[in-house]
């Protein structure tokens, strides 16, 4: 069993990131994380708030000299920004006339879209600082950190995944397009929206720009590919096993995330039965797929071919030009708070749902196979493997 | 906290369902949970098995005189075609000479888009059968029968769901369609396709015939609506606390489920952030919001206005013209195991998919009301929704 | 992960048992449940109600042929005794006057010791009959029954568990007494008190037809050991992975158990360091240790020697002389209710504690050697201790 | 539900913890958490380490001007020896070189009655630095931090908790004295061994010096009650709800702990039926139990009356003349690693307790009366208490 949780406030002076149950023996690079927290940042259409938000990474705990030691892996990102906000998110009492007005004034127009309102109401709260504080995308960088990790551990199971952008707004990668392999990673990180298409890629710049222009902003979908995933992890047996469930709730749970598939998702329910499926065949002694429809998954398990899952995501809700809101000190309407102003965060989404499809995968292996080093668990699997019938 | 499981086989003596958690105090009446059995078999182009799957309903635990008494609830469901299946699946050991054909021979055909092959190569089986009992739809009586229960308990605190039938292949409710309200449930148990839309109902009964006569099968998606859920249920806290991720794994959970959306969904991907969210308003001295493309929840927590959600289920795998699979028994190809006929399992999908967000709904709300009866649930709850400020 | 849920009332019409997560491949054996239920009765000291207490077993689901399949293991157990209390314990409403005498009256008077008014005011019930029905020793008939299955797993492994009785009220085994060894169990089995000590037996059947003069009840305490585990089981690295604490919930979780040892348990908190530890030496190339004053874990982990946990049985809290209590319904001062008359259950406490151990210990295995099936969990844990270095 | 997670290893550069599911406008006060993190220090007996382990405090998250938020509560303490170990615990590859000596030489003669030696072989490690570095009772500090925030949360409810020194060794106090209350707690903290005693404390005094003198350890029992516990937490209903069963994990899942006894706990087993129960009175309309032999559970609920739980700890497994061990680099005999000298830890292990007891109940309270403010988990538990008749 493998956990994963995180801490710590947008403005805060750190995230926390907490994985308890990796084996023993797993690279662990700081300059992995980091550059995969780096990758977090890229994107065509990001505002200014990117370059602020230093990603000071420290491991605290569960690695020893490169690698993990079986014991819980815990790290935080420091905020650089924490020595202007010490005042307004100190954790200790503070003198109430320091947080009259600025950075420290009371947050009371919540924004349509975001969890402002809904908090407030649900934690007792009449100002929406201490929700939007966690609730922030912020928090992401953390997942993304620990998903590094459990990259390094699938990486030494022969597990690679791969993160790349389908769409954005309503400019589409056309349908049957190659899919990115590991191999074309850095490709895709250079590419401006991490599209694998160029054609597209360019639509999307136009796009991207002529909703800047309009002062507006624009969501997108993100595919996340798995490449050399044994087959069975997950399992059919119980709702909570199933493997697309698990990782239906992992991305679904990735801020402004509305929508998530498993392969060709909603298309297959227009599909006619005889069109929807992969079918089997015998190739040189072999048991092959003619296609990749399911995704990867059947019966909520995986069939060892390529993992494909898709989510979907809204544009990014505080919009330049405010939404209506409501002041609640008053009961007046007013404009929503302004909080930050990238156009879209879809090509960070990527890299967010990449992390979480990892961290769910290495739960998975770890269910199927056990072991309290990478040595054990990479043993297991090799066996299981080798002992599957060819056809 | 709530917890579910279901065990049993699809051709074994009885389906078991345990609900551990419930609040005493909870009503709990056969009839009631054998209504909702009934409703899974609804639809337009079911055949023939579902008129075999008598479900004999028994309350094994945790219900006295009508009502929960705090303890696990337990039922089964009998399948009244064990006398026909007794050797077959027989937990005692049976002389081998009496499988050696018919309802006995190994099924060595797995069938694509089944969980057949890749149980077996999980499990280690030499063919499919003890994977196709459990991943069976059947199965999903077993929740229904759970999400009944859910259903009265959310019933007693003011919360109430509709299921309703949003395509079949591609015919769909055009949008803007009304949505149905708990009023309407009788009308759409008696639509042939469970659809709320009168002239979609017709050109999806004709999808189906046209479908059937080509000797083929339609996958579809399916709506639940939740109406006077309270606002804060979920969290924006953690990733597995959000309410969107929870009632995302229930639904992708479902057989034959292939995409989930919450709200608009992947239609909220393609609109500009400026018409993507739903605006604040107050109306009459309270909080309104201008529309519901959110679907009721933001930052991971409900609302407070209808819950809204869609599953994609993809057309049944099993075709009347058999796809291509291999024999692994000999490793030659040949046509796959024919199970079974229906056309399309979309109407009762949205039975399943209606159980499962009671019983997510059921587990958030006592979460966050806690309770052992249900007069203590519900008294705190509505002390809680007494206490939010009007605006 | 192993999961394991009991349901069902003690007067109802069945026990309800589950278990989730059991490989395939593993020998569930109808006749060896029942042993193992049939054991539960034994003891010297126990009352007629043990033989009206049929235990009817049937298998619903995840056992075919005599061996597990991987999907959940689900049984139940009848209650012969059902026809009598159809209408106290229906789950459907029945009609007051029914119920207005006899077996039907309300339970007010709560018996000290038991769960009985403690369940009433958390449950808002105004009788015990409820609560006590659930709270009654007779749940632990399903667990027994999980645990035979836990059992036959484990011994698949060559992990054998014996229970045997230490002490009934102030007779005890002497100390430095010999243990018993899983060839010993038939012998246990025929003891009246399972206690492996001929001489140390006829003074507790002394004592028992002492108490039972006297119109009393005893206590005592039982002790768990398991042979063949392997080393590694549970972890150091977080609280709730330690498999003492896994061990010493599982067995306060029985009922009427108010105390939990491992190894030496309490007797070491009065030795000194030098005197209280197993200390390690080299034999024939092979590391031993000296001794097993620790029970078989450290640091929370199995260290591959004889595990050994004990439970201490608080006595029967339904003494033939009723203890003091009141009347709820009149605030007055009552005889609290009489419901049976053991004077010991303690033999019986060793089977269902010994239960409880096969279960943590089949969990614990599971999460170090994973496994669908029990061919790859063995192959997973040979190669392990393969790899382990002699020294 | 509340989650507690700790990471850090012993001499890396900090111990992170973490809670999550804590509700908002619970008091966090720092001091407050240092001042249990000195507590845990506290004891006759305690060698050099306790000076150098400087506990440098820092909140990460989830606490805003002294109150909690909502979102996990995360905390970081320092470890001001971590010049010294920079390069021994690097989490970054370091010089092999660096690491030939002192501090950085393998650990290869593990120590009996540690982790060291099952750690190794578990996680497949050649020495015991990376096992006895998270083994360590190091870790306690932050399970006690978090413990003080729960403390903190139960107070607000009425809930206190207070931990004492039953025994030292063989020096315990006598039957039947005086159980400290809340307001006794200052004295408790300035007696040597936080024995509630005087005379017994001059006792233990007395053995810990004799122990020391002849250079051996001491193990000993602590006691935690905890006051105002409301009726009800924790459930009969499943085994893993039983408030018994989880105070018993959380207690034996301590460092050195061995034995853990509810209320009498052993000593019931000895008593008979009809002297081993709390009996029920009415006392001036009010129902009362005559006594508490119990410790406040029956059916693995909470009675109401004080709560009562014991843990036996052994004697610190390092002695100042080491047990006998073997090198594993060698496969020769040989003395153990010595590495701290306190002679016991036991007054340091009460604080612990009462920790782990007030996490326990922090997260029972949490299941039956729900919340996500101090404020509705406090007006549920309120209404929930007016509302059980007096009678």
């Amino acid at each position: 069993m493998l956990r994963w949780l995180t801490a710590g406030e947008s403005h805060g002076p750190e995230l926390i990131a907490m994985l308890e149950g990796l084996p023993a023996g797993v690279p662990v690079r700081i300059e992995e994380i980091q550059g995969d927290l780096a990758r977090r940042k890229l994107g065509y259409g990001r505002g200014a708030r990117m370059k602020f938000e230093q990603d000071e990474l420290t491991l605290s705990g569960g690695v020893r000299h490169g690698f993990s030691m079986g014991s819980p892996v815990a790290l935080r990102i420091g905020n650089t920004e924490w020595p202007k906000w010490v005042d307004v998110m100190s954790p200790e009492p503070v003198d109430p006339a320091v947080l009259s007005g600025g950075r420290g004034a009371p947050l009371t127009r919540p924004r349509p879209g975001h969890a402002d309102l809904v908090g407030m109401q649900k934690y007792g709260f009449d100002e929406a600082r201490p929700v939007l504080e966690r609730a922030s995308a912020r928090e992401t960088a953390a997942r993304v950190a620990l998903g590094a990790i459990a990259k390094s551990f699938l990486r030494e199971l022969g597990v690679e995944t791969v993160a790349h952008t389908l769409s954005i707004g309503p400019v589409r990668v056309p349908e049957g397009s190659p899919l990115p392999v590991p191999g074309d990673v850095a490709a895709l990180d250079a590419d401006p929206l991490r599209c694998f298409d160029p054609a597209t890629s360019a639509l999307m710049v136009a796009e991207v720009d002529a909703a800047h222009k309009e002062g507006d902003t624009l969501g997108g979908v993100v595919e996340v590919l798995a490449y050399g995933v044994p087959v069975g992890l997950g399992s059919h047996v119980q709702w909570d096993r199933k493997l697309d469930g698990r990782l239906a709730q992992a991305l679904m749970s990735i801020q402004a995330i509305k929508g998530v598939e498993i392969g060709d998702g909603f298309e297959t329910t227009r599909r006619r039965g005889s069109q929807a499926h992969d079918e089997l065949v015998v190739d040189d002694g072999l048991i092959e797929r003619t296609s990749d429809k399911a995704g990867g998954t059947e019966g909520g398990m995986s069939t060892g071919t390529v993992l494909r899952v898709r989510a979907g995501m809204k544009p990014i809700a505080t919009v330049p030009h405010a939404l209506r809101s409501i002041d609640v000190s008053t009961g007046e309407a007013a404009p929503a708070h302004h909080q930050r102003s990238d156009v879209s965060a879809v090509p960070a989404a990527g890299v967010v749902a990449e992390a979480m499809v990892a961290l769910v995968l290495a739960d998975a292996v770890l269910e199927k196979f056990g072991g309290d080093s990478l040595a054990e668990t990479k043993r297991n699997l090799d066996a299981y493997v080798a002992a599957i019938p060819a056809t």
